[in-house]
């Protein structure tokens, strides 16, 4: 099989010029089939903020009331996406920017409303892959916002690890998929002050043991319980790393 | 040759949900190949408002700085763009919302500084027929976005009717080409402030008699200008009309 490597980027890297140029040089020069799949929090609640609407979170994930909606699809969809997008093609990638209701690529269910009510905040339930192979095969990159719709209409914000992996896991029939997650440290670390103390390889068993001696903890254990369901889904390789090191052979590889 | 249709409408009518819903149904009952060009300045100008940037017109176009660009970026290719995707998608139309920058479609070059200085907006100068064509023989509705890239890794800001125009040009030789503009009145009119007095067709040599008479006059006269532009391209028809009677047969001809 094809070998496809998805970079996920989140808002800092993309929202500014020097990083993000840097990025899309990165990007460019990464050989065979990609996909971009990128954030924009931090310019979303700075844009909301100009306009008076205020950004209320709940364990990270942002409260999408409909003046809230209008402003990351602006945002992701508009301003971020055709930044990198015109970046990459000056570049000569033959990006295209899309969000998941651009031919019904992505559709999603407004989330249930339980203890939290999130708004307009949409769960992923069909990735359209056949398209998604059809794109990249015709030689596109997909530059992926973090936008889906409900196909009744209304946009939804999803968040861009869940994109990135939602479409890792529905290409993972048709490619070698290495899924490659970018965060400000170097990867997983023994000691997360010290960039030199880097785990290079994590599998199942060496995960529960890191764990169990308290080495991995905090949110790195979600990330990382994600990242082995993406492999129990099909996709080779996750790999955990900083945004200046998405070439191949740094960060940390799950498998 | 197989039919195209060729819709443009302006920021009045798809940035309100009432006459944006009854414009996506009456494009999405049109038979044969088409495509929605649309504007959003109303939008932009208002949120550019909220933001506390200030909207300068020169002759009806928008003076585009630095931070009007990311105005219009966000509005046109997020916020109205994705919108009409979204509202497409409900109604069974498989919508790709595009810029100029997305797979290189449109190319165009900062415009040159005379006397006025327009700032970030381009000209077009290459618009990507083939790949129009191979998205459009696939079953896919392009929603194009008034803006433009200079592949060199800026967004540019073009007036949506000549995106439409420029469109329509590069498509001729491909299809036979119906161009849609819609405005606030029913067509082109004896009296201007009469619905009942519409022109049901016009060609070069009416054109040239109702403007000695008087009859055609103002901002109508550039309008036909562009409209025998295109025909001469080899663009099939221009339809002028309202944006509630998109269906063949309504508004004034140009051929």
């Amino acid at each position: 099989m094809d070998k496809l490597t998805i970079i996920k980027v989140g808002g800092k890297i993309v929202e500014e010029e020097a990083t993000l140029r840097k990025l899309l040089q990165d990007f460019s020069a990464l050989e065979g089939y990609k996909i971009l799949v990128h954030g924009g929090g931090r310019s979303a609640t700075k844009i909301a903020s100009q306009l008076g609407i205020e950004s209320q979170m709940v364990e990270g994930r942002r409260i999408t009331d409909a003046e809230t909606l209008k402003v990351v699809t602006m945002v992701y969809g508009g301003l971020v996406n055709k930044n990198i997008v015109a970046g990459l093609q000056s570049l000569n990638v033959n990006a295209l920017g899309l969000t998941g209701a651009d031919m019904n690529l992505i559709r999603s269910e407004k989330r249930p409303v339980t203890t939290v009510d999130y708004g307009y905040v949409g769960d992923v339930k069909e990735v359209n892959a056949t398209l998604l192979v059809s794109l990249i095969k015709q030689g596109i990159v997909p530059v992926l916002a973090p936008l889906t719709h409900d196909k009744e209409g209304n946009m939804l914000n999803t968040n861009a690890d869940t994109i990135a992996g939602e479409t890792a896991k529905a290409l993972a029939t048709s490619f070698d998929v290495t899924l490659v997650y970018c965060f400000e440290k170097k990867g997983v670390l023994r000691d997360e002050n010290d960039d030199n103390t880097l785990i290079p390889l994590i599998n199942r068993n060496t995960f529960t043991q890191l764990v169990t001696e308290g080495i991995i903890q905090g949110g790195m254990i979600p990330k990382l319980e994600n990242s082995f369901q993406a492999i129990e889904a099909g996709v080779k390789e996750v790999i955990i790393t900083k945004a200046d090191a998405i070439a191949p052979g740094q960060g940390t590889c799950v498998k």
